[in-house]
């Protein structure tokens, strides 16, 4: 399925929907699973996740600055999301967003919560859509979002108050699994459209899949698939087995965090240096692979701060009831 | 000027207007001085050129397809080219077209012509619009074109019969410096751009400039963009000093296409991840420059191509006056 | 084990005595087992393996111009050998040979014959040891050996005559998977050298495991090693259920063969880089971890060679039952 | 010279005899002059030079910790200094020690002073040889030193008290520069022995010269050997023309040292690669090259340390007058 850009979208089974799904049925109270999580299974309509913020370090959730206010019987949201996928496709309905409900808490890992939010609201405005690397990336295209003064009942609420960090680290853990295996369904089709190609391409008089230096690089780019594939498999049996809390599965999925999207990347890279330049014309899936390659290195936390995260882990500072207080990466729901 | 993306445009500097006009300089007849190099020096029009085909690796140019036949006082232009720089502005009103005027000659470097053609033709048809990475590069848009039997009379023919390759040569070893030049100027404001925001961003509690990752990776970064800037400068003077048809000159050019662009893509990739997720929105230069690296890797031939070429220079294996057989770099006008 | 450069040795379960021992029970006779694979054993005494030659290219089988000719009621060996493992360790007793029998076979491929040879014979002479990146490697000293009109008795003949270079690939499949484990070893051992005094080493002020950048190369190291260690289990996984002769298992050795050597000379840089000048010298492992990576990535094959080969079996260009003519990896015994 | 290992002992201009020159004539006294500065400049002695402790991270000099008080008339050295270049040479008299004379003073990088010590003394102990990545490096051997209660006269200190910071700055500048001329010049070597032989070997049919992928990096390897070589050049002119007292001197010298000991390790390592296993023995230059490329990635500062002085310089924080402060790499003599 991941071999094809549009393949998680027919099936129903894309970022954010799979993990607004998982919350809801995680979360959800009976009610809201009626309104909001039946016409998701059903394909009826799509939803938002609002977390990121434009104007701060967003992998250090401690700097987020959208404030979620008790008044009367409900709550007024007040602030702007960046970076929300799906807000630009007319069928999103409804989202989740996460906001500052209680300030100066014990931690900062329990003053965010989650809530339900329907799109259509007079003070909820969408800015313009924002293309990523050039592409527009329709129909899930990313977008801005202002909240001013957005008043909502507190049967919105989706989850305990202060459990929002806790609820969508689960979400993440699955989801940057789910982003690197669409990825490299997309990476082993730019491979394979180059090996085709190779196999009937001609240059300086002899087919290109005869020379050298295309042999060797073909045998460096199917090392590097292969290291992903069995990183992935690895890790999302890591992660079956031994749950979304255990040490092992969050080390193992941030391994994969720093690993995979690079070597996709290079991958891609690498396979557009060998085809010549169609590669980077819209004709084919290559430009597609690179450019989510990139993007994926920084969607969910930069590779960069899973490097720190492995080197915790490794360094084995942290016992795994300490955790709640490291980043946050895991706390009681 | 090569910092900002626009600057060669408002100075009239840029490709393939540079190339053009230096062709006509060199090879153009009184008429088409007049006619062609004139508007294009007043910026009055713009004008293509011609030369890549689609279905062929054009980085090998005994490959191109298109003919140009003799036919009464004239010449038929049949076939097509693809990644026609320029094509889709308006202001585009002719340009410069590479054909085969002479089959099975004594070599394939002097089977092709140049000629001078209107862009206004009934038989030209210009295809939908190429976009690179995602980006329609507006307003120097890439284009395909098909010729369907073009008619054109024999003044319209640039330079003598049989020299194209060679003219064209000479055009692309300033062009590729030129592409090297503005890309590195791009990268420079990607560099200050990261640098400006580094000063005053707050990382888990502390300024991105006081973070020694950070730091360790802006010395990589100043080194990598100090080693483009002394190899451009190196370059440039070679091609100064000794001209465009000494074999240092296109050693050092060889040299500055197989380094630069994967630098600057290296530079402009690496300040992404510092930048965040920010750097690949259109909000800032960062991904302009980030893609332009990865273009400007694919024009004028590949760097891969030229890494060969920078290894027969250096086994020495061909003296300087038996080029003209090799990959035909240098040939008589 | 692998964790200890002598464990090993201490096991008895090293290079090249491994592959020695697995050919003779494969196909020795029942005279050759008593006397040779016997004390092998029992660690009594110890072997070489010659097969590489000085000055050609050993990667290229067909070039081995070592001749063994039939005479009378033996035969004659005559040429000299190269990188012989073990042979000036004084209780290597004996070893085998291979060297060309036929002349002109139908192929390449069935031309070499393996030999068990006595190492104290008056026309075998051994030259200097060889140091390897300035290691003697004792006590598994390499060196090079000269064979003047050597006679031996049919008897000594390992195997089917022909089939020399079919044997030597089976030996060389699990070869090369035990290099690498050793290798890997040895690298874990220098991570946690490293970690050990990251955890104690001042510098600025501040413990070196608190530094981002050291934060961020541990984290790397660590999802390097991760990979290095995924990938051999994955293959072994996938020799021991389909055996050396599949095609599966050949393209995930060689996988290997081509990822983890190369992985292991970075983790080891690395890792000097970060312990310091200390690293270099020999008070600590990582001086030999970062040399043997530099070796294994020469040896049974460099590096280059494997990933033709990988690209070979991804193209799918051979079947299985051609592989026989396909640099000889697959023959019938 | 730089293409000898040998060349520069040969023309008496080697490490640490160059800077030892260089502080013995701008800092020392008459006397000084003639016993220690006349028989180095005749080549009839050596002299080590002890800056290095093995239990600290000599990069940052605030944490040596050898003393040097004043007793009487003299002082007293008491501490242990490793790493000393060429103290195994026996023609190796005496030496320059950087000691600790004043405790507490305004910055640490006034603390030290610099002392001529002759080697023959009853309280020096000369440790083991050091080998580095298994080379003596004969006739320049390293080794550890204890200076176990050595008085010296007060005639024998070079320089003014506190200086032995900034003297040894201005040392290092000009010796961080030699180190990377002559790592080129053995780099050098490694690629025309390379070239040499890729002439006339044979693999699978052809000349290794006419294989694409033997081209591409031959390629790529005179591309980075050319950078290095342009990037000295430039280092070594502006180096003239400012002085190794402004700020763009020591960014330049940094950039060298981040730059090419890598780049050459990198040459070396692949020049290895494309030679095969003979490579690595003793019988060529490449493992020498390869070897000393990494020993430079450490020695007078590890380059990722010069990553950060680089960033220092390019983030414009200090202007040239606080460099005092700033790791203290300028000061007044």
């Amino acid at each position: 399925m991941g071999t094809s850009y549009f393949g998680h979208q027919i099936f129903n089974c894309y970022a954010p929907e799979t993990g607004n799904i998982k919350l809801l049925i995680m979360a959800g109270t009976d009610q809201q699973k009626e309104k909001y999580l039946k016409p998701l299974l059903e394909g009826e309509c799509k939803a938002f996740f609002a977390m990121t913020e434009r104007n701060v370090a967003s992998s250090d959730p401690t700097n987020f600055e959208t404030t979620i206010t008790k008044q009367g019987d409900g709550y007024i949201i007040k602030g702007s999301k960046w970076m929300v996928t799906g807000i630009q496709d007319p069928r999103c309905k409804f989202g989740i967003i996460m906001g500052k409900t209680t300030v100066n808490s014990k931690s900062p890992f329990t003053e965010q919560t989650l809530f339900l939010v329907d799109t259509q609201h007079p003070n909820i405005k969408i800015l313009k859509p924002l293309s990523v690397l050039g592409y527009d990336e329709a129909p899930n295209g990313l977008g801005e979002m202002i909240f001013d003064n957005v008043y909502i009942s507190k049967e919105q609420m989706l989850g305990k108050e202060g459990a929002a960090f806790a609820m969508s680290q689960g979400r993440l853990l699955g989801g940057r699994l789910h982003h690197c295996v669409r990825l490299l369904g997309l990476t082993r089709r730019s491979i394979d459209t180059l090996l085709e190609r190779g196999q009937r391409r001609y240059h300086e008089g002899k087919k290109q899949k005869e020379d050298t230096s295309y042999q060797e690089k073909i045998g460096k780019i199917e090392c590097e698939y292969q290291i992903c594939k069995t990183m992935i498999l690895n890790a999302a049996m890591i992660l079956d087995s031994l749950g979304g809390r255990h040490m092992q599965s969050l080390k193992a999925v941030s391994e994969v965090k720093v690993a995979i999207p690079n070597k996709c990347q290079w991958i891609n890279d690498e396979c557009i240096q060998l085809f010549g330049a169609q590669g980077i014309t819209t004709d084919y899936i290559l430009q597609i692979a690179f450019q989510a390659s990139k993007s994926v290195r920084l969607m969910d936390g930069p590779c960069e701060l899973h490097k720190k995260q492995v080197a915790r882990f490794t360094q084995g500072s942290h016992m795994f009831n300490e955790l709640v207080n490291v980043n946050g990466y895991i706390a009681n729901l």
